[in-house]
């Protein structure tokens, strides 16, 4: 088993990391625990809820189940309070457990549940998509969205374990699977040189989850994605850096309309995008840029963006968190292996959304 | 000017007690603040609203204004849901302060909110009832109510600091002086015998507002806030304590619907009994109890509870956030001056309600 342990703020936990980490999950029930609540929809609920709920029996807890809707579309309030009518109706106090079994959207919602419900009750992540295992899993950021932007409202919050079991992404569609190899190789991309080559040859053996190299994929993007959240919790500064093409990608991810692209497809032709302006801003040369699409469409990623006019994209990207004072501000890379953030004036931003235009706009 | 520090592991802030402090709160906007949005309600703003606008435009920031319905029935998602409409309509960013202008429950929303969006922005309390200033504005805690139990969903966060001016409780109706001081003398009652002396003292020029009895008063009961709950952040032991008579008071409100009872009323009547059952419990001498009933009552607040069956009340109370695994528990005093929390069995509970049945029940 692979362990990486995650040093934040709010508490440090562990990530377990194996084959068949579902079975070991009453390990991580606290003695005072009261009750489990398991969060989860009725996709993965089919998959996985029966074992889950083996599992944790052996801790000698009562366990309620809460399905919400299936979906980046329902992240938002009218599901959050079907936790919280579950949890009171259930009459659930402050040493209940939330277990958050399921992807992304079910980690943040969840997560966020924990943070709010009586100010603040423990839980565990068990991420079931390839992009919570990398990416939701390290960094205690809960959110739900809102109409007007997409993980406008949360918590920072900490999980008191993440349970990685690589066996659950079996059952992913491929697609899936090249979603969340978009933040895998963003670690590469932003943070460390080595993984980004190691990425580059592995990409294969990676889609077709091979237990060794997706235990490793999996462990180096929860190992980066710590180091740089423990160095900046509140993303100030460096933390920024983890949203390399997410500016693009979320723009991408609202404008069509939540749960259209996946997240990690929106990411992953975002980064292409963030690669080329990062070419235009602070010279990264052109054959980076190449060596990034190309891996992106390795990774089976799409890597042609939406045909909007210019002035759509800027709207979208004007309620990005990471603006300050109405400025857009942008992940950089200035070298394959280095990210920075640095605001970027509309006039630039417009000339790379140009590169990207296949037809004639009016 | 009185000047309370308060130390919170969230970030240290001070509590600025003055008359006429409300024209100095551009003081307390930080240098990089992007937007100022003021949330209040009508009541507050039709009294306050333009020469706070006025002293905040010394700052030099774009002002947003977004008003609540008044009342505790209103301190809920819909309101909270208003909040973040108006903060991402008006494409507020992360260096937005928040200026909450109204009592506890405009403080508990603008608090949350703030706590909330974008997973965190700064905020000042201005906390306009005697109440919110000697309760809310320490401690951190911010919520919303749940149809199925009060402050059910929330956070701890912390403001940057806490404008409390004393002019602004001259337009207060008499009942909400009498309701904040519940919480002043429940100070004295579960921490400081000395306090409590005063308070007995006091009562009178307190209620009719004396500048300096008031601003002792309000000093002293932050003071006295800060240091437990400095003690104890999460509430896992000492803090309690503050819930002297919260958990019969909080079974009032929600019993009678939020707003029907001021919730400093509720608390004092619920000192009372939770007097009674100290005697019961724990020794408390009937002198002492006598004490605390004649300070209720000459701080103004309603003595008689209403009359339900004994099962109405612990079904009301079942919900407490204090209770663990199905326990009631309830803070007692062992003396006047010293508080405990301690579970007790519903029976007992039951002959302390008895005592306050002026009516027969089938």
């Amino acid at each position: 088993m692979s362990v990486v342990h995650v040093d934040a703020q709010g508490g440090a936990y562990p990530i377990h990391i194996a084959a068949g980490r579902l079975a070991q999950l009453a390990d991580t029930v606290p003695a005072d625990t009261s009750a489990i609540a398991i969060v989860t929809n009725p996709t993965v609920a089919a998959l996985y809820l029966a074992p889950v709920q083996e599992a944790l029996a052996a801790a000698g807890k009562p366990i309620h189940v809460i399905e919400l809707p299936d979906g980046e579309a329902y992240k938002n309030w009218e599901s959050l309070n079907l936790i919280f009518d579950a949890l009171l109706g259930a009459h659930l106090d402050r040493k209940a457990l939330i277990v958050a079994l399921g992807g992304g959207v079910i980690g943040d919602m969840a997560g966020f549940a924990a943070a709010c419900f009586m100010r603040g009750v423990r839980f565990v992540q068990v991420p079931t998509t390839l992009l919570a295992q990398v990416d939701s899993s390290v960094g205690g950021k809960t959110a739900i969205n809102h109409p007007l932007g997409k993980n406008m409202v949360g918590a920072f919050y900490q999980p008191i374990a993440v349970e990685v079991d690589t066996e659950v992404l079996k059952t992913l569609p491929a697609r899936e699977i090249s979603a969340g190899l978009a933040e895998v190789i963003k670690y590469g991309m932003i943070y460390d040189l080595d993984f980004f080559d190691w990425c580059e040859e592995q990409v294969g053996p990676m889609r077709t989850l091979e237990q060794e190299q997706i235990v490793y994929a999996i462990r180096r993007s929860c190992e980066v994605k710590a180091e740089v959240v423990s160095q900046d919790e509140r993303e100030s500064g460096l933390r920024a850096i983890l949203n390399f093409g997410h500016t693009f990608g979320h723009a991408i991810e609202s404008g069509m309309g939540y749960g259209q692209w996946l997240h990690g497809e929106a990411v992953g032709c975002g980064m292409i995008m963030a690669a080329e302006l990062s070419a235009l801003v602070c010279g990264l040369p052109a054959q980076d840029v190449a060596r990034i699409k190309a891996l992106v469409q390795a990774s089976g990623c799409p890597i042609n963006p939406p045909q909007w006019p210019a002035e759509r994209w800027l709207e979208l990207m004007q309620v990005d968190k990471k603006n300050e004072g109405g400025q857009l501000r942008f992940v950089l890379l200035d070298k394959l292996g280095h990210a920075k953030v640095q605001a970027v004036a509309p006039d630039v931003v417009r000339q790379v959304l140009a590169r990207f235009t296949t037809v004639e706009q009016e």
